[in-house]
């Protein structure tokens, strides 16, 4: 199927994806005067009165700030906020039909990350909750950084701790399809932004302790230069043996590869080098890493993707309308490693794991139960 | 009817009255591969080459923000960004009801007019346009300035213009049913915000010539002290004879009344006091400066004020949808006084004026029509 044409002709006829829609009828002038003028006058001074009849009085508690500076689209990189939006509108409707919530797309003109972290504390009094999306690294962790101090409602980079936990449940199900333990596992990571960090610090929470990372110049280590601080920080508790060296010499032996980076940086010959059976999750998007068949044919034992239209897809939309689900209901302020760690095996427990089926559908609205209920759970 | 507890509990009944909905399906893989990855990757590249793209392949062409801040609430004051939330949300729905528009309420928690430009300019990527709403004077006269200048998108701030348009239209009406001449009228306004100046300044440019604003320190004329820059400006073209006093002392002799002030400032015996059978607009929210039967009772030949269930509402409602659509349609970005006065006499000519029905309904999607439609035929 030829994706491309048709998603454009599809926004071409709809021309976006969303709409606003109201609750209320707006039939009479009776209709009127309760919804807007003179009635809701009363409805403003009960919220005056006391800030938190915000969340029972108006669409407040189901609303959340997908905020994206349009730097880090997909895979393609920064092609600015308009071109952004089609993507964040996507994440808008797999919000409500899977969630039930109602997430509203801004994508702003802006790459300072202050003024983004303003932009976000500045609308913090409309919306229960705010989905960064996109930002690229590593602009984004300073960004969560700062507005985890400063905001007080949850803020959840879903390209960061999403990847992470719908990475880790693909993870634990391939080790109980193929036998293999986690913590004996030699785990490569190629990727340092957002995805690729945000895997890495979960994994190693999680019983992975042979985990080396990868940017662009190579091996993640300690006392490597030109590193940024937080590719310091990763290399303290990864790569243990200070291995050094490119993708192709480090993935030698390796069990598993995670790629969250470019298409086609993987061939044949490297996952042949990897140890027997490996685990091959090439996440890039759109085009992956290295495409599943011919993964198989040099022995993998199981291939994931981030796509919707090849098996195994490992994506974060299984996970972000389960986080915000219980994230709202919960009245979380932020997701915890226990959460995201307890998500990750509520997501992979969910499905009876297959060779082809690690993960359940994305359209598996039980997930979205799951998520949440675990996250409430390990709230108390 | 009472009105504030019916609203209170429509608003608990259905926790704020808008909602985000899905224009496309999302029941299979295939449409999650056209409405998000991979498809989506093809219409983010397609806007990337050409910005202008934006506005087919998203929903921003219909898309508008309704910014707040929370300082100027109907006429309830400073109640903050939480408090304005029922307001936005009502003029988002009746965007959608009359125009078709999808409007997002952003309330916003900072009162720094130069943070609030900055915020309306980093939207500007998602918005078709920007509605300001319930910005308090003079910061709302600064920040449109500095807006006009700064965005490529129409911004509109209701309270000045769309009240402005609607007592213009109501005034046309009122000449029409009374046998008033508007160039002979001695006009009152009571109030020098936002909209009190804007109203001002329109019905100036369409032939009033004997127009008197008050403040709450009484009528404003040239060389008073204690003037900001916007009220400085406006005495210069008001108050010809440059008249001192209260508006208990102003009123007298006047044909018209308009109130954006505060509830229960006029009596009987200021309306006593003007010209035979004059005409009252007494447009406090939620509670007029009088009320109508008091106002007829001293001989008032015409009342109107800004509420759903009085005769003759006077209220942008009829106004913003109209207004708004025609921007849109048109890729007009500015409305310009000659579009605005073009938007009140369609407004007024839509409906045969009697004495209890001076302006259409704000149920009358006709009208909507009317105004846009007028705006685009004055940009060519």
């Amino acid at each position: 199927m030829d994706y491309n044409k048709k998603s454009l002709d599809l926004h071409k006829k709809t021309r976006g994806k969303i709409e606003i829609r109201s609750k209320v009828k707006l039939k009479t002038k009776d209709d009127l005067s309760l919804a807007y003028t003179p009635g809701v006058a009363e409805v403003c001074r009960e919220i005056a009165k006391d800030i938190n009849n915000s969340w029972t009085l108006t669409n407040r508690a189901n609303q959340v700030a997908i905020v994206s500076d349009g730097t880090a689209i997909l895979g393609l990189g920064h092609l600015g906020p308009e071109a952004a939006m089609p993507v964040m509108e996507g994440k808008a409707i797999i919000f409500k039909e899977f969630a039930g919530i109602d997430a509203i797309p801004l994508c702003i003109n802006t790459t300072v990350p202050d003024e983004i972290v303003k932009f976000c504390v500045m609308i913090e009094s409309s919306f229960a909750g705010i989905n960064l999306e996109d930002i690229s690294a590593p602009r984004c962790f300073e960004i969560l950084e700062k507005l985890e101090n400063q905001l007080s409602i949850p803020v959840f980079h879903d390209d960061q701790d999403g990847t992470a936990i719908v990475v880790l449940a693909a993870l634990i199900n391939a080790c109980r399809v193929t036998g293999k333990v986690m913590r004996e596992l030699k785990v490569v990571v190629n990727g340092a932004g957002a995805a690729g960090i945000a895997i890495s610090k979960l994994l190693l929470e999680q019983q992975v302790e042979n985990l080396i990372l990868l940017d662009s110049a190579g091996a993640i280590y300690e006392g490597r230069s030109d590193m940024n601080r937080f590719k310091i920080e990763i290399a303290k508790t990864t790569n243990k043996q200070n291995i050094h060296g490119s993708l192709r010499e480090v993935i030698i032996g390796a069990d598993v590869f995670i790629g969250v980076s470019k298409a086609n940086l993987v061939d044949q010959a490297m996952v042949k080098s990897m140890n027997p059976r490996p685990i091959i999750f090439a996440m890039a998007n759109p085009t992956p890493e290295i495409m599943p068949d011919e993964a198989y044919a040099a022995g993998a034992a199981i291939v994931g993707t981030g796509r919707s239209d090849l098996l195994n897809q490992i994506n974060n939309a299984l996970v972000f309308p389960g986080i915000f689900r219980g994230l709202l209901d919960g009245r979380i302020q932020k997701a915890t490693s226990k959460m995201k760690i307890a998500a990750a095996i509520a997501i992979a427990y969910s499905v009876k794991p297959k060779k082809d089926k690690i993960l359940p559908s994305v359209l598996d609205k039980k997930v979205v139960k799951a998520i949440s209920q675990v996250l409430i759970k390990n709230k108390k």
